[in-house]
């Protein structure tokens, strides 16, 4: 048994990670850690863990940490880990950062979509960006981790295998992003107040959202030349779930069944990852409170692109659940310990 | 004050109908003629309109029509439409289908699409393409209307204007709607009922949704070449409201100030239509039960595209406040008559 | 046409007098105060509005209002309008005070339930409580309206009848209250985050709303001894209505037939007040929108308990609605001017 | 590894099984019976369960039920287990019955509030009902389980320590049951419409539901008198969750903190009925996916009366986990066995 801290305790990456860990055999959640509420017990915050986690949360203690726990999940807003993960460079301690702060490789990206200082450059170097499925045999060696958005796992898993098998032309992508409110996490603000959000549908950061960059960065890796994706989000009054809608130019003549022959050959050892079969698309309440990520593929032939649906639950496969995923392959644990669950439905 | 019909008594279509002209200085609800629950009274089914209509519905009698009645609002299903409004060609009473019937132009589309037989040629050649708007004159001397569906009401808004004044190229043009359930009427079906809807995004009808055919219709016809756009259809966990977010390839170097400007004076005569400043995105809920339609544009400079959301209430706008405001064109009376209420918010 | 002024421009309570409001023939909007955000245009906190009112809004001058305007809604938090009302005491201004300020007759309750200074007495004694169609006679001899909270409206519309006839006895009763979230005002708190409210129903301010000693003040008046309801309230995951389900012991044997029949004679010449047929119990949603309030009875004959459901929309009959048909009342208007709109369905 | 038959198998009843035996020890999923759709997969219904039941649903074989499976579980419609149960009286087989077919003991209340035709008394009087926490000792011996309904267990374990002390008067118990929309089932209707049902709030079956007489029964036997309580249902706008809010007159003095103390000695040994500290009040969301009840309690002084709030999720201890928990107590294995997960928050 593996000992873990998670620091950022009264998140919902935290309680997503608190609500996995449990059913994990290899893993125990050792630490909370609370910047703004350590001393408190976590279920004055949160009722729904009484009788689950009732050791008050903690302040944070590097040394302590270290001697103490194996791996650290950082569940923290966008510049905290940063400035912590490099405290951890000489111990052994595996770091997984569920904040954007390791995600983009150039200090200059960061600085622009982010607005702070960037993470120091051998940090940068040694974390590997975790998309499981796309990047494990990385996520097996390392020891930091920079775990993907919610966005971008559901785009870059959707687009990837036709981008790498040259079905679709890298120009031209489009990724019309639709996310529950939980992705804008527990601090009560306009865009979150139920009265406004609720039967709503609110486009949001057009043009300026932080994943942008990152997408752009992975698809650009794979395809080995400069992509620039156009992507949107909006609102959807909703707690979970999360769907982007892709549309991509045809390179070749393809037909949808070869498409989904070719995603379902791709995806063959990854558990995680289901192609439905033709003309079934998913809707993100397949994959409620579960690690799957979900996505149907069509070719409109009348306008020579492939469409591509990809649904996750950005709780899950969108955060914790990845998180857990890649900490598994780390440790050379089956890549479905607890997370081995059926989706929550209806 | 002149007699109004509403053929369809028991749809969303027809009480949108009742609740809008009950505002209205010319226009009185005469005869609400249900097929199936003909005798019965409205309240029975609607009891929100409990001391607002209290006759029963009536039985279809085309006789009666013409002598009774000024003006007939066809809120029925795909394809009764068609086979009803040749039976009041030689009368003067003025028609308005809110159904599918009559908006392609070619009896071989509607038939493809609709899989069902076309209207007779002679009632397609006498119907207007009721997209207020844009076709204002030829409304004015309609006395057949075709109301436009409400996706392509959104979509077609936001694109005319770039398109018409060549700001976009015509390809590629990537349509990604978002509707709330009412869109899919008053019958309990699987993709309506609350359980599986609710806490859930469900793409629907990829590449096969009718309303495919009639924007690309309406946009060649501008463009005065052949478009195929990419358009998908999401069924979104609210009641009312839609959006369109759409995708363009920019023609020419241009800033987001100025295609705003465009669009402002493209629509400074129609009241109905809002451009949104600088950086701001309408929401559903910004239109909710009102004849708007508003209008966000973003020059993503990235990618060269021009990014358009275009929102509506998809009961009023995209169904019975078009069809009033088409009957307002028609018969010389301000366009906002009835149509004048504030947005309800929250 | 009077002129209006509406303090606490940001609030719900606000933008809901300016959406009536817009459609009433003798009352027009002079001037929106707001303490946070004068000199702001409140399209930019309510883009809804654009199109409707452009001016920015103002400071709180009261010369210059009494100068100018002839009736004030106060749309303001509790412990305003108490400070500010004495200030027109000498003016010819209608004040119509939607907050909790005057409500309680005694200062004692006021200071135990709302937590602070109560208004002076001469206000107090001045101020009529405008459940409209229980007090239309002194609503109607007014200079100030201490408008009814939401809860209590549903609750003693539902009661009084019953209550007045000795159908129910005043011991026992019991009042669960049910409310959409906009009752909450447009702050963001924990509560009103949609992430925690949707798909939730929390129970709330169990035994301590300011709203009992409200519904109990009227009850203890109605029945000419004091009465203590028990009272609870539950936030339910949508914007707009609110229900009272109520349950008091029958004093007498009675059917349900009867009783439906004593409440239609009671309020036969109340046009906002529906009761329903014998079976039949409203929704929130037959009054979304309206000034409505929808009342269903059964007599249950295994516990010979009398259970009254009472529906209104909280932000409307349950404030800004009833403020103007108590402005309607004062100035000899139709009761139904302004609010004579079909409640929005779906 | 004993083996389960699941009968009615398109039924939300039967994927919550499903899904909670997926984490079961002791007990596998052998067999997916469903009268109108066997030689189908159950993912062709429910594609969130693709890769993990992949065999086609069965028809109903009695004799090879017999053979090849150790407990049945009938999550079937009204009027179905009551026929099919007796079948399996002479094998070994144990029988859980998740419809209200076995819950009244009395034939002639069976007949009047479900107006079909009762089971034989001898199965009815074979048949234990399976409010686990209550009756454990007579489940642990049981071959039969009448598994309770959603009301029932919410209201039951919320009011039985009070009354079982004597805390409270049997008289004049009021139960305001409010649930998620799940308890409908599956087929699609008009108050399960999601155009309707949304933003809504509609009170059903008003003194006529048949959760009356099972909730009656049970408390009568425990108070040893027979007592009629008052009960109404609500249908919220939520897919999941089920909160009743009783209201009982207090037997004698007695303080909140006193009342909280009884009911947690009550509970002291039941893993999933959580008591709320002073003040606190369940939400449904506190339970949302796991088998807790959490109760909260409040002692009114005003009215003297005992308010309690009892929240589960209706598919879970109000369905299939309850079932699950019976079988449990029936095999003598761990009451937690395949429940013991965190509800899923947010």
């Amino acid at each position: 048994m593996k000992n873990v801290a998670i620091i950022g305790g009264t998140g919902y990456g935290a309680i997503e990670l608190i609500r996995l860990l449990h059913a994990h055999k290899h893993l125990q959640v050792k630490k909370i850690i609370s910047h703004s509420q350590f001393g408190e017990r976590i279920t004055s915050v949160y009722p729904h863990l009484t009788g689950f986690v009732e050791e008050p949360m903690e302040k944070l203690e590097i040394d302590n940490l270290i001697e103490e726990v194996d791996i650290i999940f950082f569940a923290t807003p966008a510049g905290v880990a940063k400035d912590l993960i490099p405290k951890f460079a000489d111990s052994t301690v595996q770091c997984i950062d569920l904040s954007g702060d390791l995600r983009l490789r150039s200090k200059e990206q960061y600085e622009q979509w982010y607005g702070k200082e960037a993470a120091p450059q051998e940090i940068l170097n040694q974390a590997v960006y975790g998309l499981s499925e796309i990047y494990q045999e990385q996520v097996k060696e390392a020891k930091i981790i920079s775990n993907p958005g919610c966005f971008p796992t559901s785009a870059l898993l959707g687009l990837i295998p036709a981008l790498e098998h040259n079905v679709i032309t890298p120009n031209h992508i489009v990724i019309d992003g639709k996310t529950a409110v939980s992705g804008a996490g527990r601090t009560p603000t306009a865009t979150t107040h139920f009265s406004e959000t609720n039967e709503n549908i609110t486009p949001y950061k057009i043009g300026k959202h932080q994943h942008i960059p990152e997408i752009d960065q992975t698809l650009s890796e794979i395809a080995q030349e400069t992509i620039h994706t156009t992507f949107t989000t909006h609102l959807i009054p909703m707690t979970r779930g999360l769907i982007c809608t892709m549309y991509a130019e045809l390179a070749r003549d393809i037909s949808t069944e070869e498409v989904i022959d070719q995603y379902q050959t791709y995806y063959v050892n990854h558990p995680f990852v289901r192609i439905k079969e033709i003309g079934i698309f998913p809707t993100t309440k397949d994959v409620y409170g579960s690690n799957f990520c979900d996505i149907g593929l069509h070719v409109d032939e009348r306008t020579n692109q492939l469409i591509i649906t990809s649904a996750i639950d950005n709780l899950v496969k969108g955060a914790a659940g990845q998180a857990i995923q890649n900490a598994n392959l780390m440790n050379g644990w089956e890549e479905t310990e607890g997370l081995d669950a059926i989706p929550i439905f209806p």
